[in-house]
Parts: structure tokens; sequence; C-alpha cells
């Protein structure tokens, strides 16, 4: 595998070990994305040991038959090779250069479902989609690790207006010259314009492939795909060769969510992929905003849906403008960022002075640092907990509280503000 | 008075007491709107009782106070003239016409806020604007008494846009159509679109003016107030003769609030006459709505605000069509209005099976009628009240659960859905 040097750490101080890496090939080749009881065989016994066993047919039977239509056609050498000759590298967990801080709410998801795997109570199918990737086909410049701490998703409708198109440009062109990383899906409409104007400003911008990234797909993006990866970085969970398929879609956005400190939906129709996108947004934890849009328009309805939490998913936080997206990452990436200006200061002052009295009493009843319950936050600002239940989802709303599964406190641009 | 009976219902079988109506206008013309101690004078003593102790100057210090610059000059068989020779009547509580239902908001407010004035911690300029009117002029054949079930207010910018002009004219069509009496303002713009397309479908209209109903204002609108007047209701706190002034136009607001299911926001900038209006309806528990709009467009700064609940206000529930504005008036008006059609049924039962798992669960704890605090809802639902508290906000902007002081139930349109 000398042949790979050129875009592999393999050969530099911080080598992975060769055979991991083949046997990271080999798992990417022969099991689909999201697969538990693979990821979850691969986690306990290592990624060679792992292919060892499933190649032995001594591995689990339920590895065995995720893996049973391509395990005996697989071939890791042509696949590393083909990559190499189109400029691809292949990140690992066991290289520097894995995104660990993006993949940690994976990893967090995936150990929770599978405590109810193995429970029995649930198929993986069931379980599913936020499992990690098993490897992650690259190429680019852009260095994946610190991504996550400030990154900021951008998807919506391929079939976008020209006011989609629009805001999702000038989105990403602040954001990027901000300095945030801007994470999209390569397609049509929204994606293509969000990677376009990062590219404009001269930022970072990380586009992750549905199929192999030696078929750009749409084809027509290919010139884009070819200028993300002069400065930015292509991503694919699929080596090249593979074409990209519905549920490979699916899979992606989960990437395109764990990659970004929150996701901001530009234009979606009722039924869009933007509500799965969302939907994996919510399931890691991460910041779920949409832009409103013209009520008028078909492309509206998906994003005022998600605003207003329809189904089950959100609700997403309203965006108009990159400032506003800024204080919503800025304070999600608290402590490892810079955090905001002046302006944003004297904002959120205003913010507090606007407070009604009851409002007013339940944010005083909040802590800095620690998450408080309800009824703590009530006795605290001296008002019922019920009064605090529903003064909390306002106070959130408008970016002044945070939560957790431990209770609330005040939202980190606040206590830095203040 | 005996002129006065075309408008008037003095000499019908429903008569109000000619001295009770003489009294009312004297108020109307001595006292500007929201004068909290008149108002509490009035409640006590009767109208009557208490002019003759205003006259007489043996009322209360601040009640003298506040009529002192306009008691000696009043004249209001001049004002009940002046009124009945332009067609218009005076409505008092004390008449059969009089909009009870819609004015008991403000009735509660009023006598929470006495509580304070009383115990002298505030004056009553900041005990707020939550007061009842003295008596209302009136000009129109619309039946006032009935209003406040199923009617919508539906206000906005005078500087609105082609955009924000379209969806106050077909929000207020369909409304109209449907049997929605539109409160709106009569100004420029977002107000008088929606007056206009309430008129087109031959729905029915109220028009509250911030002066007196001899002066439309703005003068540009004379020939809407004409229109409204032949099939709706112009509405006016002010006698004849009055100005509008700013002050009025904020008082003036409070009563669309109070006279409206809900009021819809459709086009505000980021300081907006609006925001005033949306303050009155969170003070009276009205439903504050607010329509999205394209965010590069300044007018729909203020509206993307209250969806966000900025500043303390809100946040309002985003509606982008009458189906949605419905849905939430529908409901709000429960029992009172005909219910929804078989399109509604089926959209809850699709939101229902839309839910996450989590969701689902904290609302298989709720009960259908009586409200239930969050830790019930836990344990009726197998989920932690946390959970609870933090699925519920989402339950209840998706609209299938309303909360009051007493805890939390599941919505009107679910029950009568399911």
């Amino acid at each position: 595998m000398g042949g790979l040097s050129g875009g592999l750490t393999a050969d530099g101080p911080d080598a992975v070990d060769p055979d991991v890496l083949w046997a990271r090939a080999f798992l990417s080749r022969v099991s689909e994305p999201t697969n538990i009881p693979v990821w979850d065989f691969v986690r306990r016994v290592g990624p060679v040991e792992a292919v060892d066993a499933i190649r032995a047919a001594t591995a689990p039977p339920d590895v065995l038959d995720a893996t049973a239509s391509r395990r005996a056609t697989a071939d890791p050498d042509a696949d590393l090779e083909a990559a190499d000759r189109c400029g691809v590298r292949l990140l690992v967990p066991e290289s520097p250069d894995w995104p660990h801080f993006a993949m940690a709410a994976l990893e967090h998801a995936a150990l929770e479902r599978l405590k109810t795997y193995r429970t029995g109570t649930r198929t993986h199918r069931e379980s599913g989609e936020e499992i990690p990737p098993l490897a992650l086909w690259a190429r680019g410049p852009l260095d994946l690790a610190p991504i996550g701490v400030r990154s900021v998703g951008i998807v919506g409708s391929r079939a976008s207006t020209a006011y989609g198109e629009q805001v999702s440009s000038d989105l990403a062109y602040a954001l990027a010259s901000a300095g945030v990383v801007i994470v999209s899906g390569g397609a049509y409409g929204i994606d293509a314009a969000a990677h376009r104007a990062a590219l404009a400003a001269e930022g970072e911008t990380v586009l992750v492939s549905a199929g192999g990234l030696d078929r750009p797909y749409p084809p027509g993006n290919a010139s884009l795909f070819a200028r993300v990866a002069e400065t930015g970085l292509l991503l694919s969970e699929s080596p090249p060769g593979c074409a990209p398929q519905r549920r490979r879609f699916l899979t992606r956005n989960r990437l395109i969510a764990a990659l970004s400190t929150g996701t901001v939906i530009v234009e979606a129709a009722r039924r869009s992929g933007a509500r799965n996108t969302a939907a994996h947004c919510i399931a890691l934890q991460r910041t779920l905003m949409a832009v409103p849009g013209p009520v008028t328009s078909p492309m509206s309805i998906g994003c005022h849906g998600l605003i207003r939490g329809d189904g089950g998913l959100g609700p997403a936080l309203l965006v108009g403008s990159a400032a506003d997206v800024l204080a919503l990452v800025g304070s999600a990436g608290e402590g490892l960022s810079g955090g905001e200006g002046g302006g944003a200061v004297t904002d959120v002052r205003a913010e507090l002075d606007d407070l009604d009295p009851a409002a007013r009493k339940v944010f005083e009843g909040l802590a800095a640092r620690r998450f408080a319950r309800p009824d703590e936050i009530g006795a605290r600002g001296g008002v019922s907990a019920l009064e605090v239940i529903r003064a909390l989802p306002m106070l959130e709303l408008a970016g002044l509280v945070e939560s957790s599964d431990a209770g609330y406190r005040i939202a980190g641009r606040v206590r830095s503000a203040r």
C-alpha cells in the first residue's frame, strides 16, 4: 500500500496501522452505513479482528447477515488504490484527523440505542440511524478534526426559489466570512448556493456526498465538487464507485447534522428530505434552525412546520440572518469560540430589560452554570413551579435559557454578556 | 333625547335608561380611555351616581383629577345629537348589544390590576391598559354582542408590501367566508386590505377607530369607513369630534385584541405598533398569531421576533393560511362554534402519528378535559417529569396541548377530532 502515501497519513508521524486502514476500507465496502450490529462488533473487538471474523464467517450471525452480500467480492486494496488515483483518502477513527468531537453525539446516541437493541425489544432497523460511520472517504485539504465546534449545516430544497438561493448564499457568505465552516450536501438549489457562497467568501466548506467521491452527484454539480475539493473537503461514507441510493441520502443527512454545531433549513416543501436532517439534528441534540419565507410559496411550508414543531420535530429556532445563527451556534460552541461582539452584549441587556415581570422572576431564579430543575428555579425566583414551566419555553426560544437533561440554566451568550 | 331613537335602542323593548346613556356619554367625553380610578368609581357607584359626584366635585380626588380638564365643558346632549346626525349610536354595558363576552377578559385584567393599584404600589399609568371601555360609539348594522367567539383581528404595518397586503387579503377573505368576523384598525396597508377582503367576501368586519367616528382616520380611507358602516361596524371609544391621538391608537389596540378570539400580525417592522397589539393579546390571554415573510424584507422582522418570543412577548404562533388560523381560533371558541371539517380531523391524526415516541408518551399521559400537572402527566405516561416539561412546549406549539394555570390537557381541536 506504499502507493497510497500521497493522500494518506499512513507514512507520517501519526501513521495509522495499514492493517487498520485496510480493515476499515473492507468494512466500508461490505456494510451499509448505520448497521448497528456491525458497528457494535467493530467497537468491541476492533476493526482488524472484526474483519478477520467476518471473512472467516465466525462473526455473530447478525454481523454475517449484514455483510453477506458483499464480503466475498470486497477488495480493499483496489478501493484504496482507486481512491488514491482520484485524490481520495480514508479517514478512520484511529487517525488523528478523525472528527471525534463531531462524532461524539453519534457515539452517544448509538450506545443508547444499543441498550434497546440488546434487550431485544427492537430490531436494528427500528433503532434508528444515529450510528457513527465506520470510516469516511475524504478529498480536499480541510482538517476535519476540529469540526463541530463552529460549523453550520445549510440545507434545503433542490427545487429552490430565487429567494431561497439568495438567503442560503447570504447566510453562507456571512458565516464563512466569520470563520464558520459551512457543511452541506452538494445538491442543486440551497446546498449548492451555500457551498458556492462559502467558496466565494474564501471560507471553509464541507460537502457530504451520498455516493462515492469519484461520482459527483448530481453530475451537473461536478465542477462544484472539484472546487470544494481544492480548499475544503468532500466526504462520503461509501467507497469510490458506489452509486448514491435513496437510503444513502438519509444516512448522509445524519453526517451533515453531526458535523454541524447547528443546521439551518432554508426552503423545504411539505414533504422534504430536510425533515430527515431536522430529525437527526434533534436526535443528536444539535441546534435546529429554519429560515421562514413567504407563506405564498410552497417551498416555505416545510420550514414553517419545523418552526411550529409540527409532527413532534423541533421546534426549529427561527433565524433570519447570519447574526441570528451566530448567536445560537456561538452559545453552543461556548468556551471554544471567540464569543460575540459588543453589539450582542447590548442586545442581551435590552432583551432582559424587555422581559415581563413574571419571566424576569423566573430568569432570576436560574443559575449561571449549574442546570436547575423548575421547582428549584421557582423557589429561588419566588414564583410557582408551574409559572416557571410556562415561562421557560419562551425564555429558551428567546435564547436566554438553555436546557439539558439535568434542567435549565442561563444561556451561554447571556452569561458572557453580563 | 327623543331625536336619538333612530340609532339608539333607547325606545325599544330592551331600552337603556336615558340617564345611564347620558351619563356614559358624559364619561366618554371627560375621561381618557383606560383610566383605572374612573373605571373603578363607575363600577362601584354606577354611571349616573358617578357623573353626579364628578359634576358636584364630591368624587374621589384621583377621579376628579382625571376628569378635571373637560368636565366643565362636556355636553353629552350635544355629543349624542352630533352622533345621531352621522348615524352613530352609543353602546353601553347596560345595553343588550354590549359585547360582554369579549370584554370579560378586560374586566378580569382590570380587577387584577385594581388590587395592585389599591395597595398603592403602582400608579394607574404604570398599571397598564387592560381596562374596559366606559362606552363605545358605534356605526353600522353588525350586532356586537356575540363577538369574541369567532372573530379574528388582522393587523400590521401601514407601510406594507404587496406580499403583506396579499396575505392579509387572502386570510381575511377566507376567514370571513368561513363566518369569522374580521376585526382591524382601518389603517392603510394590512388593516385596509383585511377590511376590504372581508367586504369582498360579503363577510362581517369591525373597524376600531382611534378617533371620533365623524373623522375617518386616515382621511384617505374615508370610503372604506363608509363601506364598513353599511354592513359591518365602526367602533370608537371617543365621542364624535375627537382627534386620533397617539395614546388613543394604543388604547384602541387593546379593543382590537379584546374583540378578537385571536389576532394575526401580518407585517411589522422592528419597531412597530403591532408589538403593542401583541402585548394586549398576551395580557388578555388571547391567541397571538403572526405570519412569517421573506427574511430579506424589513417588514418581516417584527413578525419573526414575535414568533421567536423576543423581548418576552409571545411567542406568537406561526400561521401561514386561513386553515392554520381556524384551527387555532376554532379551539379557542370550542363548544361555541361549529368545529372543524373532516380534513382537520385527518390532520390531527396524522400529527399524532408523526410524534416521536417520547412526545407520544407525554401526550398519552394527558387528560382530555382535566388540566394535569407535569408530574402527574409523567406518571400516567411513564416518563420523567423533566421529559414532560421538555415535550410540552412543542406539543403546545403544535396545537396538540393547551394549558392553564392549573396545568395541561389535550387541546380542544384534538379532543373533537379523536
